[in-house]
């Protein structure tokens, strides 16, 4: 089955521009029909440091279990993808099948099991015929790359109802040349909590994992943390972030640079964030909650959270409806402390109530205008606190209905 | 804006039998479009016991706001209900049309204000024309009446998006000749917590409202709140219980008949609650999820609500597609205690897991058949605890966006 590419897609795909040390191919394995493509092998020359977040699920797929397992050691030498089956409640033989493609990675590779980390995605609970992708290791080895198509292709390979590739890069720092590079995917089943998606980030900085975690676990919180497409939490997600062994670059950041650092990977990830949302299942629209002024970090994520999963404004946004009412509905029906009275709401820059006063809206006409645009801004501010956060989340369309009532069959 | 009846609507409309000493009238006063009713007055001869439970919104309307006022003094003269206009976020506007109506009616029917219950339906942020229900007070109070029909006729006037007027009545005791009689309406804003919808539930047994509070609490929590359209709670919703006052039906029941007297009152508010459903935006198919074996009634409860509200879940079941991987995923994204290792998943009688297991699914084509039934059960046992909750609620289909991307506009 294929879908329609999202109206929202990047008109470019950014490149990836590639690093010295990994490599990347990509096959058809039988797992997705058609002869797509569905197999992803990363390889990095020696072993490198890795930082992983996996997803919330108390069901999780085999992958999730064997990654945290692995985690501990802190070392990445092999990553392997697939797409077209998620490998998630297979019992005993979804683990055997598992355990087979790594033994077998391990030794075509001559890698330690521990350095080997396995993603899955596609639907739950039907076998995994580790045959299929065991058959394909040797090919994939012989077609290891590391030019920009070759990763590209990685991003084509890894998706399921996606409808374009998501990449990004940054590049900065002239005289030590960071790259950060990062492919992803995600379409449907996206809500915080490790939004449903595989992310895949590596850089150059030869980082030390204890002195990044802290940082890098507050910025997929910032990024990917806080999409929603459906309010679905799949078994599957992961975000892995490792760097490239590379003595040029393992001197120590300054607090400057460290800075620099950061803020590029989270350019990063709320790039891929965003494509993940622009490409939500039947998204026409892509819409950014503002939350402001909120008692809490809690109070600002919850009401965001409960805006952004509401199928009634969703349902407005596709319709360019105005119905602010359903904004307030989803604001009263969250935990959050509210107070009716002091409520600011705006669609982009147009005020609709005004401490809880609401306007006299004369330029409604240029409101409509604002809604049928593809790219919404919605800010609440509860004027309470000093607190705020941004949700990002995508409208509900019929083809989302369409995409979710037919895939598979 | 008319919606074509719900195929899940029964065949038949249960008459309302009419009790003495209650009266109803409906009109058209102008807040719906094209003549349609839209206020309806309930009048009881002479203060009846009354029982209210209300939104747990955080933005709630008027109504709501007066009503829980009112309701430490336990007595009710009147109802009166419109829908068309909410009545919610109009500020101190709402409150001023609100006291205005309540005022017109204490002066014409000669009632404690404190005896005047109103309930508002409808778009939420749109100032109401409070000139418009007056105009029309002088007559419905000529036009009280008694019969079927006349109850009938409210029913059908409290819908907004709803496609079939919801009521319900039982009657048993023979000697006593007990009746209780439901009106209700709801289509959308529909989730637990007080679903999105007014239900106003009369007898003529004289009751003693403290005595009723917690079995009524109980019930409505069984009921109305374990049902979810959309995951939406609105602003406005609120059951109405009230007796009308009569000396014959005074008597206190004895235990066996309290008993029976709740089993008929929660087969009522089941009823209702079930059309409600039935009546969900677009629906096409009812669902009953139900969870057996926690470890605790709320941990039932958050796992039913999880799969009810799960995007995923009710479009795989309007394509009839037995994608049960997404019941996995909604039982693993609640916060329940669960172990995967355990779950047992049936859809109707055909088991999908025992205890963690997949089983041969030699009748698929059975299984696949039973989906495209119109009512579909599906059973979580997590086998941990003896702990269970039924929830119910519909799938989600194109016709549910058609709904609430047009509607107001």
């Amino acid at each position: 089955m294929t879908f329609k590419i999202s109206p929202l897609a990047p008109r470019k795909i950014k490149k990836i521009f590639p690093i010295n040390g990994i490599n990347v191919s990509s096959t058809h394995c039988g797992l997705k029909k058609n002869n797509k493509q569905d197999l992803v092998l990363i390889k990095l020359d020696s072993p490198g440091e890795m930082l992983g977040l996996f997803t919330n699920s108390k069901t999780p797929g085999e992958p999730i279990l064997w990654n945290k397992k692995i985690h501990k050691f802190g070392k990445v030498s092999v990553i392997l993808i697939n797409s077209g089956n998620a490998n998630v409640f297979n019992g005993k033989a979804g683990e055997s099948s598992l355990l087979k493609i790594v033994n077998e990675i391990s030794n075509k590779l001559k890698v330690p099991k521990k350095h080997v980390y396995i993603a899955s995605t596609g639907v739950i609970g039907e076998p995994l015929d580790e045959k299929k992708i065991i058959r394909q290791i040797p090919y994939l080895i012989s077609n290891l790359d590391n030019n920009s198509d070759s990763w590209l292709k990685a991003a084509e390979a890894i998706m399921t109802t996606d409808t374009f590739p998501k990449t990004h890069s940054e590049n900065f720092h002239k005289k030590r040349n960071i790259i950060i590079n990062g492919i992803a995917k995600g379409s449907g089943m996206i809500a915080p909590n490790m939004a449903t998606m595989l992310a895949f980030i590596f850089t150059n900085l030869d980082f030390k994992r204890e002195d990044f975690r802290e940082k890098f676990r507050e910025i997929i919180n910032k990024t990917f943390n806080s999409i929603t497409v459906d309010g679905d939490t799949s078994t599957s997600d992961m975000v892995l972030f490792f760097s490239v062994n590379n003595s040029n670059n393992s001197t120590k950041l300054n607090n400057e640079e460290r800075k620099k650092f950061f803020s590029h990977l989270e350019n990063l990830t709320s790039k891929l964030a965003e494509y993940i949302v622009k490409d939500g299942e039947g998204a026409s629209k892509f819409l950014k909650i503002k939350i402001k002024g909120a008692k809490s970090i809690e109070n600002a994520k919850e009401i965001g959270k409960s805006i952004a999963n509401s199928p009634l404004f969703k349902t407005a946004m596709s319709g360019s409806d105005s119905n602010w009412g359903r904004i307030i509905m989803a604001v009263g029906k969250s935990r959050a402390i509210v107070d009716s009275e002091k409520l600011t709401l705006k669609f982009g820059k147009f005020f609709i109530l005004q401490k809880g006063k609401k306007l006299n809206l004369t330029d409604i006409n240029l409101i409509n205008k604002y809604l049928k645009q593809s790219e919404i801004e919605i800010t609440v501010d509860l004027n309470l606190g000093k607190s705020e956060w941004s949700t990002w989340t995508c409208d509900f369309t019929k083809e989302y209905i369409s995409i979710n009532a037919d895939y598979r069959s």
